[in-house]
């Protein structure tokens, strides 16, 4: 059965985010003034094959540990649901 | 009022994404066969103020078109919600 996960990584409180500083900025140059924190980070969206939903959360737990994110700096939380529509990728919202 | 939007930036469909096929490769020498697809993107978190959930959407969508995401290449999809615990950011899970 084929799953697809969707991993945010996102830096932990706390350490330095340039990224996210740098849109805050441009954001309140734009007019955005009230804007006050932004925090940048990655999503990460894998296709992969589990028998079961158990397997497959074990799977992306051990994925985002092993390579998709660096424990000291980054916290990973993952959202993992079964593929029911393959084709449906193709759709832009 | 102050809102949280999560802003997720993705590729559309048919752009190449090397940083996704490095990852998929990568999880693939780990020992996860059967990982077919990995699309990158970029998560971006910006607290703001607005008036009501009308115009924090708005606002939202704006920021995306003007600076976050480019339309030629990237789709933003984003939630919006009221933050309701703004000491609970420090919080780890």
């Amino acid at each position: 059965m084929r799953w697809i996960a969707e991993v945010h990584v996102s830096l932990r409180p706390g350490i330095a985010d340039p990224e996210g500083q740098t849109i805050g900025s441009a954001l309140r140059s734009l007019g955005y003034a009230s804007v006050d924190e932004v925090r940048s980070g990655k999503l990460i969206r894998i296709g992969f094959e589990a028998a079961g939903p158990d397997e497959a959360e074990r799977a992306v737990g051990d994925m985002c540990r092993r390579l998709l994110a660096n424990p000291v700096m980054e916290i990973a939380t993952w959202d993992v649901r079964a593929d029911e529509q393959q084709d449906a990728e193709g759709v832009n919202p």
